[in-house]
């Protein structure tokens, strides 16, 4: 199925994360349907289980073929016939359908069917899941369920190889990524594009308007409604699952960039506004959006509208730029659910922390909802290099606020193309911002896997605080730095405070005495302190009891 | 002055920051001071001044020789005579004096030398600068004022040396700490304290139970009033600027601990703790803080009452463990302050985001708004070698809140001692964290700086982007993996998109084209709009003109 090719992948990385072992669990009323689970074996005899994004590739039983491609799951699934010509998830939750993908996705985030079809019928959350990608594993967006985030790959025109995104996809999602965004610029868009599509167990999305330019030769006055509109249809039926269309950037908002300080940073927003203005035309993409829509909903591809005017700098926030397009994509929104088509709406960016939840106020006013999506924001400029993490202090509290998505920022935004590395701390990142908001949201079952490690973390089970940890590779080579031994994976202290100082042992060695002592209550305390107290005052300060417990 | 050892420091990090060069300005009214600064040299002709942290380490022209120590700069300044036994910041500032630190701080922050005095005054803000310590250069925490980070170094009985803490103190100075503490619990602690006091151009300040408990062995039960109290003494004597002090671990607090995830993780608290129960008496901290409170007014040494109770997870934030303790310290802060002694106040550790605020309204009601300086805090606990991410989250949000000071965490967290290099990135996530708080805060001045590198990067002034960024050497290594010529460095694009993708580069050339074609305005592209709209409907959708700008 796969062409060859001499750029073309020779291996992903493969096998169980450390401490855990891929499982799989069954879904009521689908006796053919299975979710993934991650489970870690603690020492002690329990086990909890993660929501598993990683695919075949963690399951040590699974024949890895990538010229083959994953299984295509979702074929053997029963498909609900097209209603008025939509064959979406979201006109079948509207008629009261429960599909397979609903079911599934309501196993995986243990919840009810009824709560996932009611919130896509609301168009509250979507399920990126195009009839072409049956390789993929169902999942769901929307302020409802457990917060995702996206990994962005793709090669450009200056650096990286077929078989190296290849390898980034399955990395990604073997470290939490929920979808990936395939960005490739350069050569061979289709065939790389191929290449993750078959072998991804996560949504795909893509920005159709990069392959179109690359199709004219990189001018973007010579891009053509016919052009984009082929590439979008030669991109839904190969199973791209969202796609990402800036068809807010209008003609008359362009002029409103005019005195920003980093003008308009979107790349796809950047193409449109050329040929916008080059052309003295509205954007085709809004001038033919409604065919659009009838192409989308064929393959139940999602819309993410994108936000062509999204501030590249702290300046820039919240400006009439960003607030006009953000107020098309609302038109667009009601369009395209009109149509059957599932949407989300992209957003910032760069934005300082007072100015963030007015992003979230604003999307739900205007869009109805729809599932947000946001780059971060970053929440300051200055440090290039730790974009990662000047984002995820803003990305948690988006999403704190009630976004769905997070696309994830590596330590080379804004300086290169992120390598593996930066894949991974990436990825690794925007889990911690997301859980952070699910804790936050006060998430059903979120805190549990916090609790889990902390009791880890507290009875010294060193290997089981790695093994619930989101990187258990990295906890563990921290720690071997300095204490690399077997047995030190036992100790009461590591070489942070040494064994003297170790609170949690100190603290630990407080609660048996107290416990053998009778001291565990505030009476008992205080009777103690009543009977001490005479003692006390007989022999002033120099009370120094030897207490061989301590 | 220094004794020679074979452990002693061999040579600490000198030289200039990459693109910066050290500056000194005077102050009004003040003909011996000078105030540091890094002078950033753009490539236009322009430069930009930030506030230097970094002491003479960063000044080409400084002779360094650690064995002699820094300039004793502020034993030439006149200090103003005690007021009722206290020779602090607070009573000169009731009094209605300007001293020189104030006068140096309101130079260095950019502000009114009365609005140092009055927030000293009221005890919402501090400077910690011991007589002592004259090698210090004067800085304030308050919430007024910038966002101030703190880095904790120290060696301990695992690991470490005494010339690898000096040079993490010149290494986190170099990179922007504003206070270091040295939480040495090995041996020589004295000496190496010494060793980091007298070339330390920032506070530092201790935990002085750490060094209490060496002298008894590492045997809490074994704790003494008077050895606490010696050690203290000696403390204030070689030039500690300020001490956590854990006086609010009452005896009746300890059973609201027995039902935590995690009981006590501070180590000053689980010492006390242990201390309390093993003798069924109360805290000699609290029975005797009257007699501290005169000893550090002698000295002006500062208290940070610490949060023995805060969580150590996220289970344990807010509870009624961790609040008690905030309510004794709301006591010893009236009482410290009514002797004249400055205070700030230890928050938490681990906390939701939605717990956060919390926290600080608390703190404020109950300590009559102290400085507050928390850990943190983390919010969540499940990423482990992440933590300086985990916790840059929670810092930014709380300092947003109001929070004075933030103590640094570094990716180690949990797991081992930090080296150099963790310190760096403990130090750059905090400073970003921070700024964030006084972009959030909309502290005057604190967006330049973002102004100012986001106008580089979008002009492709790549070195100037370098060079204004909180670490420039990162930036530039990061840009050059894929680009490393020196031209790259005008580049009109990077590796990230490449030159055909870049929004930077297409939205300048929107920008020129529009400006060359009088599209500017609304009102241009509207008059355009009609005068097109009728070749649209002739020509349809074929409108496609050449616009070699582009």
């Amino acid at each position: 199925m796969l062409k060859n090719d001499s750029a073309k992948p020779s291996a992903v990385t493969t096998g169980s994360i450390q401490g855990s072992t891929k499982r799989y669990e069954p879904v009521a009323g689908f006796p053919e349907m299975r979710i993934p689970l991650r489970r870690v074996n603690l020492s002690n005899g329990e086990h909890f289980d993660l929501y598993d994004t990683s695919g075949p590739y963690t399951d040590e039983r699974a024949v890895i073929d990538i010229e083959v491609g994953l299984p295509k799951t979702r074929d053997r699934w029963d498909r609900p016939a097209p209603i008025d010509g939509a064959a979406t998830q979201l006109v079948w939750a509207r008629a009261g359908i429960i599909t397979p993908e609903m079911a599934y996705i309501a196993a995986r985030e243990g919840v009810s069917t009824e709560l996932v079809r009611d919130e896509v019928a609301r168009g509250r959350a979507i399920i990126p899941a195009n009839h072409n990608h049956p390789e993929s594993e169902p999942m769901i967006i929307g302020k409802k369920f457990a917060v995702k985030i996206n990994a962005n790959i793709g090669n450009s025109a200056v650096t990286s190889s077929i078989a190296q995104e290849v390898e980034k996809m399955v990395w990604a999602a073997r470290w939490g990524a929920d979808t990936l965004m395939d960005l490739s610029t350069g050569k061979n868009i289709h065939e790389t594009r191929e290449w993750i599509l078959r072998n991804s167990p996560i949504p795909v999305g893509t920005v159709p308007i990069y392959q179109a330019l690359e199709k004219v030769k990189g001018d973007p006055t010579a891009l053509t409604w016919e052009i984009y509109r082929d590439t979008i249809i030669e991109q839904c039926e190969q199973g791209v699952d969202y796609m990402t269309v800036h068809a807010g950037v209008l003609l008359r908002y362009i002029p409103l960039t005019a005195k920003r300080v980093t003008g308009i940073v979107s790349r796809g927003g950047s193409i449109m506004a050329a040929w916008c203005l080059a052309h003295h035309q509205e954007s085709f993409l809004y001038t033919h959006f409604v065919e659009l829509c009838e192409i989308l909903r064929r393959y139940d591809v999602a819309f993410s509208l994108g936000d062509g005017l999204r501030p590249g700098s702290i300046a820039d926030a919240n400006d009439e730029a960003q607030f006009a397009e953000l107020r098309t994509l609302g038109e667009l929104t009601k369009i395209a659910k009109s149509y059957g088509v599932q949407v989300m709406i992209e957003g910032p960016g760069h934005v300082p922390m007072h100015k963030i939840v007015e992003n979230v106020r604003m999307e739900e006013e205007l869009c109805e909802e729809a599932p947000f999506y946001t780059l971060g924001p970053l929440t300051t400029d200055i440090a290039p290099a730790y974009d990662h993490i000047t984002s995820a202090i803003g990305a948690a509290m988006i999403a704190q606020a009630g976004t769905a998505m997070l696309c994830y920022v590596t330590p080379k935004e804004h300086l290169g193309l992120p390598n593996r590395d930066d894949v991974k701390t990436g990825v690794i990142t925007y889990k911690i911002a997301a859980h952070a908001a699910d804790l936050a949201k006060e998430h059903p079952h979120a805190q549990e896997r916090d609790n889990a490690l902390s009791r880890a973390r507290f009875e010294f089970r060193w290997n089981d605080q790695f093994a619930l940890s989101l990187d258990p590779d990295t906890a563990r080579s921290f720690h071997d730095e300095t204490l690399p031994a077997e047995t030190a994976k036992t100790a009461h202290f590591c070489s942070m405070c040494g064994p003297k100082f170790c609170s949690m042992r100190i603290s630990a060695d407080v609660r048996t005495y107290a416990q053998e002592n009778g001291l565990l209550t505030l009476e008992a305390i205080e009777a103690g302190m009543a009977e001490k107290s005479a003692e006390f005052i007989r022999m002033g300060n120099s009370v120094y009891l030897p207490v061989s417990a301590l």
